[in-house]
């Protein structure tokens, strides 16, 4: 007790008081020992910042509330702010003063470092501060430390990771149920994995956010969300499910991040958000119910694999602590981390060069020449065929083509002129295959 | 190449020029710039430490060679010293001579870490020097970074990895081919992955020096690898892998590290290494050939795995490299990472405490009786029994007993009782269970 008391003190303003910020200061108050013993300092939350003040907050000093957090991250008082608000445009307004005050700041918020890394991290090392997030992808799985960290000394080549648990339970739900979208989007929101507006998950923009993250953290280059070519899961149907199965595949949401090599050696990123086939055998397709789990191929390394939770109040707030010591410790010890590092600076590759394999599932008639027509329409168009599967369908033949990697313009190209062919009754899916 | 040449300069020994130390030099030559960006000045190698002067380097400058580490590491122009030497006594007395010389330390070094820690970071705290050794724990699988940084603010309760690749290898074969012990392993020295005495491995002694890290780390207290029980795979058949399958599991050698708390709500650690019947249905079970995956349970964060290549030179020199650039940023910019954290200074259990599931395949009379008698055997000594099997076999008949939780201390003196039995004629094996 005596140690605690003369330890110095790093003084905390919490902004947000959702699932998130109530689990950090309910583990605060459960472990304050631990967190004094491990940072060398104690922690004092000085301010808790809500957007209601009428709203009854349990377990927090009703002194500490304030609905103006640009006020508190400027306070002579606070050293350290965590921000589990959410949104973009306010909390980069309070995050950018903090920062210039010379305030660490440690966020959860994926779509605010998404957007506004370049900006944040100026104002970071500008005033000397420190700017952690590692709660932003993949909530407790120690993902951006690693980058940022231990393959400091490697050359990563891909990230690519389920990193959007709403998603992955509705596709892992249809595909262990047979159930459509709308059945399993019903259960998810039931079960309160879903928001009652799914879009941010559903739609890919949750996993584009942390797309951007992951392909600036593993190519050391400036990459924002806008940077982030993004589909979502609205379309896809049992239909593609049980057609990925007979492929010895099952679909997930894939947030994938490559380092593209041209003839000339020039490099470029790839960072895309998209519903993809992922051969069974493949580590990432046993990923089931919510969980999330980010595969990295790097030079040295080789694969690598960090799976477990990657939402929810405490997992969250586990990530949210760890960076918070960490700065704390640099508060109490001096020292800072390093910043974000954009020294490559690689630019974002065109989509529609990117290589891929597909998956492409169509309606066609049932007679003699289809095939032929069919195949050399892929032909034309440079997309080279690895499998075919015909088989009897109510509306005529249906007919699943496999390709061999292929440029995305070549593949739109393909369907293109698919769709002009009588044979082609219609092209029901188009998915891509990655992971092999 | 202007910024290159004015950058800081940090001076470099590199201690062993074995698989690790040849892969560090030539990643260290291909991503120059690249290590130049990240750290923000320019490493040099400037010593090279080799035990035989005359066994021609290629790649080396001949005038870098010296066979005197000692006086290498404790050179005005040493900032920084890499040690991948292997063994203990000596690499001991050039490492602490280094970091009581200020001169921080990068070491792949499992036995030394485990061995000497303690005595290593009170050394490295007295001079301020940084002490890393990501790489001595299942090599470019980054463990010890999460462990000691992202779950920092988390209470971790369990530790539980398949942390040596030779032995992961044999058990992996064994299963899939329904070979023998002796058979994989002499494939597994015909492939390199076991050495020409491979005891360290196959007697769990590696595993054993991981283990005291891992828990030295999850706990925040001192564990050396003379606290670690530890017991290897050699006597692990092709009947015990076939009844291992029966039973819905796969045999693993795992080291584990628990968080034990007694009835007053004292807490202790265990660390022990073992093979052990894994269910199918873990994450562990289906990590496969060489490779590794540490598997955590934080009481926030949930279930965490890390999963990659656990050895061989690149990997290792990816993590050695990974806390080059981290130290050698220390070294230029200021600052020092946390030392080792062992406040909570937990003690060791004893193992007769120890809790686990047990596998008991006995050969026994094939009359009325028997099965009484051995029920009431383990009855009397207080391990409850889950499930039984019983089938025919050439000397008598079979039984495979597989219990509930039970403490260690109950198991053996359970299976002391049955071995006094007419009724059982052997007990032919005893084979731990965890993951459940």
């Amino acid at each position: 007790m005596a140690e605690e008391n003369t330890a110095p003190t790093v003084g905390v303003a919490l902004l947000g008081m959702g699932t998130v910020g109530r689990e950090v200061l309910r583990i605060l108050g459960e472990a304050e020992q631990d967190f004094t013993a491990r940072i060398g300092g104690r922690l004092e939350v000085r301010g808790v910042a809500v957007s209601d003040l009428t709203k009854p907050r349990d377990g927090v000093d009703a002194a500490l509330l304030t609905d103006d957090a640009l006020s508190l991250v400027k306070r002579d008082d606070i050293d350290l702010v965590i921000e589990v608000i959410g949104g973009i445009d306010y909390p980069r307004t309070v995050v950018l003063a903090a920062l210039k005050a010379g305030k660490s700041v440690v966020t959860a918020n994926k779509a605010l470092v998404a957007a506004h890394a370049d900006e944040l991290s100026e104002a970071a090392d500008s005033s000397g501060a420190d700017l952690f997030f590692e709660a932003a992808v993949a909530a407790a799985i120690p993902v951006v430390g690693p980058l940022r960290r231990s393959l400091a000394g490697d050359k990563v080549n891909q990230v690519m990771g389920i990193v959007n648990g709403t998603t992955n339970f509705i596709l892992d739900a249809m595909d262990k149920r047979g159930a459509s979208y709308d059945e399993m989007l019903a259960e998810a929101t039931e079960l309160g994995y879903a928001e009652a507006d799914p879009s941010a998950d559903v739609d890919g923009y949750d996993a584009a956010s942390k797309a951007a993250i992951l392909a600036s953290l593993a190519f050391h280059s400036p990459v924002t969300s806008d940077d982030v070519h993004c589909e979502g899961i609205r379309d896809i149907t049992a239909e593609d499910i049980s057609a990925a199965k007979a492929a010895g595949c099952t679909v997930k949401l894939l947030a994938i991040c490559e380092r593209l090599v041209d003839e000339s050696g020039a490099e470029s990123i790839s960072a895309r958000v998209y519903p993809t086939l992922v051969p069974l055998s493949h580590p990432l397709a046993s990923v089931s119910e919510s969980f999330n789990a980010i595969f990295v191929v790097a030079e040295y390394a080789g694969r690598l694999m960090f799976y477990g939770n990657g939402a929810g109040g405490a997992p969250t707030a586990s990530a949210v602590l760890g960076d918070v010591v960490a700065a704390a410790r640099n508060v109490v010890h001096g020292g800072r981390a390093p910043g974000m590092s954009t020294y490559a600076n690689l630019p974002i590759a065109d989509f529609g060069e990117v290589r891929t394999r597909y998956h492409v599932d169509m309606t066609v008639q049932d007679r003699p020449g289809v095939l032929a027509e069919v195949a050399s329409t892929f032909a034309a168009n440079t997309v080279s065929i690895k499998t075919v599967r015909q088989e009897e369908h109510s509306e005529g033949a249906r007919l699943v083509v496999i390709t061999h990697h292929a440029a995305e313009r070549a593949l739109e190209s393909t369907v293109d002129a698919l769709k002009k062919l009588d044979a082609v009754k219609n092209v029901r899916s188009v998915i891509r295959m990655e992971g092999n």
